[in-house]
């Protein structure tokens, strides 16, 4: 144990106009003076927990084993929602027990999760509407020292999921998926995988139907796409899901689409 | 002295969008390339030295003694205002001597301030628009490589202060506030404490007015509003703070206030 | 070789809501654990390459000899584009082959530029949408720990340049500039530089035509400009470039300018 450079990620929904990003460096730093913090995202939008679900899920990979992720975007803050830890493919996840981090769960195959209940490793006095720098942050801070998990509380038989995030194919062959995430860019990235729309289903006749248009160009990168922006089409994302973009503009104006937004793969008949 | 692993926050209103904060960062680095840079925020509205002076009043205790934090709201950049150095509670504050460490000082009772002279430490030659980058951080970057504070220049008698942050009571025993800040959720953060407001005085005809609202429901956590979101009622925040909230949505937007919304306690007759 | 605090800075058009950055960190992380990571901005406009080498030519001189600036506005990833590493000026500039860097190698008077073509370096699979994490941010992350710069591919004998930034006089003596960015607080900064016009051009009849706007008037900082804000000014900014500004105030606002606006240099007569 002792002061050592392990990485800890923040993602939150706290925005950066605030002090809050900060104390919870200043709490993480105040126990591990050496931990190498990287800021994901504090532009989670406000209380969205599947948003922040999503944005941890298709980074958390990039980092290396041993590495702490803390994310906070909870907005069951000071009420009966426990505070947790989960350990899962080598990595370690804390925050609320909210399903944030189930997804990660679900493609890792399942994790330990421990109830952050050992006040020892909490700053004193526990703030009911902070607990991003008053419970996450020093217990991370700990964990980053070295502390073993089983310290921090006891192990919990289970925890808050998000429904699955891949969709399942319906009776008629067809996928009801949806836009989960657009990007500063406005590329619409879907719950979609190329198991469930590829290159191959496109030429037997496949199509992705979302907000009145079809898709069935499937491209390998954004340059392939028409110079005047509104050619619309798909590709195979940098987190592993389907993206439906338009060459240097936003395919969410061109879509007029939100997240949320219903996507639909139908099979040829 | 030497590299050293000292932890420099930085407070700024200049955005994100520009090379200016990363200016700074190269300043620091080529002084002290181990320093521990840390960003509170950089969204202050710019100039506005109160709402940088809150910023860093909520946030300063929540890092290690021997902090050095570094702010520049400068409206002032290039007149006859000092560069200052102010120790007080077991940390550093370098920037403009506007203001915007007084209520700090204020809350520690006062500090050592020294008017920053000693050129030897700035980046050369002095941009007259960026001390920022040419005086403020270097000075900083050389405090954390241990430099004595008494090197940097002479000790100053007196410094710029901000009115008082805490309002006093009247003569007919009402408390005249104001709101300080309105953070990323539309919380109204005022600069009233539980000293002046709290349960058992709403118990006892209590009532805090604010924009024709009376409020009189003081409760510990935001999980406790109707989840309508137009539920107003206070609580204590997590900088010590009486704010104004409602769950999940933003008091600022239902009580249709800005900064400085004047935030009343009238006692019971 | 091993792992080194160097300093390796980021300038991307990501945006700070995706989980983009965050992945660019975690693959430079996962080869360097000791990087010292420095953000220079992330809020170029998408696609913008011309406001991405302003901003990166701005700054990288205030960073100490051997750091590394990653820098990824890369409008044609995925296409034939050059991903490329740049010495000179006794820093390294990794990004793509497209004249972000060419201001810079004007100003240096050149450089050594490698095609980065030894994939050993790269994160597999490479994904054709994202070069800045899996190859960009690796071969960054390589550089730190001491790889000589010729392991990672063969010299190139042209890189691709931008138009040069600085305009030349025209035959009557005039000098057509423009706005080259916009910066936070809206002051406009423009190609030129005090060779083009200053205080002495101005007392022998000088003008800088922007917008119908004739501007006579050279002063050394903010504080002299009107309190009203809208006196328009003209002085030597942080980064060596003439800005155009306006005391606490907006100067593209007074101006309606936008970037790209011209700024002539006219000669008296």
């Amino acid at each position: 144990m002792g002061n050592r450079q392990s990485i800890i990620t923040l993602l939150t929904d706290f925005g950066s106009q605030d002090y809050f990003v900060g104390a919870m460096k200043g709490a993480i730093l105040s126990v591990n003076p050496a931990a190498q913090i990287v800021d994901i995202t504090h532009e989670i939008p406000p209380q969205d927990i599947e948003v922040g679900a999503f944005n941890l899920l298709a980074v958390y990979q990039d980092f290396p084993a041993g590495t702490i992720h803390l994310a906070v975007v909870d907005p069951g803050v000071g009420s009966a929602r426990k505070p947790i830890l989960i350990e899962c493919g080598e990595q370690f996840f804390v925050g609320p027990d909210n399903g944030i981090f189930s997804w990660i769960c679900e493609r890792e195959g399942g994790g330990r999760a421990i109830h952050l209940t050992n006040e020892a490793f909490f700053r004193h006095p526990v703030s009911p509407t902070f607990h991003g720098r008053d419970i996450f942050a020093p217990v991370a801070a700990a964990l980053s020292n070295g502390i073993a998990v089983t310290e921090f509380g006891e192990e919990l038989n289970e925890y808050v999921s998000l429904d699955p995030l891949l969709p399942a194919a319906a009776g008629d062959g067809s996928i009801a998926g949806r836009v989960i995430h657009i990007d500063h860019f406005g590329n619409c990235i879907t719950n979609l995988t190329p198991a469930h729309f590829n290159a191959d289903a496109a030429a037997s006749g496949a199509k992705l139907v979302v907000h009145g248009h079809e898709l069935t160009s499937f491209r390998p990168t954004f340059a392939e796409g028409a110079v005047d922006g509104n050619d619309l089409f798909c590709l195979l994302g940098s987190a592993g899901f389907l993206e439906i973009v338009a060459r240097n503009s936003s395919a969410a104006k061109v879509l007029n689409a939100e997240r949320g937004q219903s996507v639909v793969v139908t099979r040829s008949r």
